[in-house]
């Protein structure tokens, strides 16, 4: 069975990109925690991956970091079925799994993923409203091209999913507004089983990762510890 | 025939990567050219791609965006050898791909590709350096691992080497000190005959990125324009 590294639940948005398609795939895997932000944090994660990043994948006498690697790799090493059937649909898939690997960034800064709160919602910047309608724009494209069948981006469950599932969850926390098929699209998310069960263990974690708490009072907050 | 749309061959690093990959591996595709930084640059890539960046790979009805999704499209629908035949060593190949995609952001700003000219070796930062460092341990662990039988990463050229390339471009222009591993590896990939063309082909272009031009004296200028 392989082993996943991953970081803190609540704020770890690469980990949950591979443990959620695994999940989701029934793709069965042990996991090891290394919390983010603490003195040794960097050390433990280099003892298994020299790039010194979480997620990792390893597999026997096989580590593969980078969650669109370790993606790939699920699909190739394991057969399941992480990409779309259809060769249209999966070049597309692709496509946009690579723009979310390598992008979105106002997004993803000004809105760090934390899934024990919940802010009030108020206008981020231009840049932040971009990556929102390009992300919007991206669901609206890929159901309506290949959605047919499903809830998902290309119908079934999918890497693109998985890949924007943290994205997912900043619309939800920071309650930003959305169109009706992205808000659809967002409601798939996070009714899966899989993300709740993610969501039920980032919830009872103690860690605070200061760099991920905006400096804004929450409207809620769902974690007993923090 | 499939149409690549790239920019500049003198600044366009993510144009270099499939462009590179597809000549290597002998597919033949046209090419379109669109100059960046001009005041329709974005009009005009956005034509092609909804994502609004190049490269573009153009198949038929098939519009293919982000270099690694290109990759992964041409050994997927032309049967190209673009990863390794081994599954670890492409499990390898893809994470360090991967982490080219989103990583190396110190190099990449500090010291942008730039094909018409050569800078003297001086101290960049220690972020520079950590990046410089991190290459040269990619290298040196895929060649030894997995590099027999060839002059590149995992022996035969593969997309891993094609996604580095813009990167080896830069320790030439920038004159940036490095062992003899990485050193006699610079030199494979800039001897290429496929990379040779491309650069070639960038001596004749009089456009000037001001952007991607760092301010400081070049110790060599190889273009007749600029
Ligand atoms: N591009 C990488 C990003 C991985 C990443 O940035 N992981 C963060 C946690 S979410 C990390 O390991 N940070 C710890 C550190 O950089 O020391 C991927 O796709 O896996
Ligand atoms: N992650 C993308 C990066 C593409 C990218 O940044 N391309 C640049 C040219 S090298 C571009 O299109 N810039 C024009 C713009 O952003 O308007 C990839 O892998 O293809």
């Amino acid at each position: 069975m392989p082993t996943l590294v991953i970081a803190n639940k609540c704020y770890s948005s690469w980990s949950l990109r591979p443990w959620l398609l695994m999940k989701q795939l029934g793709v069965t895997f042990d996991e090891i925690t290394i919390p983010l932000d603490l003195p040794d944090t960097k050390a433990q994660v280099l003892k298994h991956s020299p790039a010194g990043k979480v997620p990792i994948l390893i597999d026997g006498d096989v580590t593969v970091w980078e969650s669109i690697a370790i993606m790939e790799y699920v699909g190739d090493a394991f057969g399941a079925p992480v990409w779309p059937d259809d060769r249209k649909a999966r070049a597309m898939a692709r496509s946009i799994a690579a723009e979310m690997h390598a992008g979105f960034s106002a997004l993803r800064s000004a809105c760090p993923m934390n899934l024990g709160k919940k802010f009030a919602r108020k206008d981020r910047s231009e840049a932040v409203a971009r990556d929102v309608a390009r992300f919007s724009e991206i669901v609206r494209q890929s159901r309506e091209r290949f959605g047919a069948g499903g809830l998902f981006l290309f119908g079934a469950f999918s890497a693109a999913d998985a890949m924007y599932a943290p994205l997912v969850t900043r619309l939800d926390t920071y309650s930003i507004a959305l169109d009706a098929t992205t808000q659809a699209y967002v409601d798939a998310i996070l009714s899966l089983p899989a993300f709740q069960e993610w969501r039920a263990a980032a919830m009872t974690e103690e860690w605070v990762v200061t760099a991920d708490e905006i400096d804004e009072e929450a409207i809620e907050n769902y974690r007993r510890a923090a």
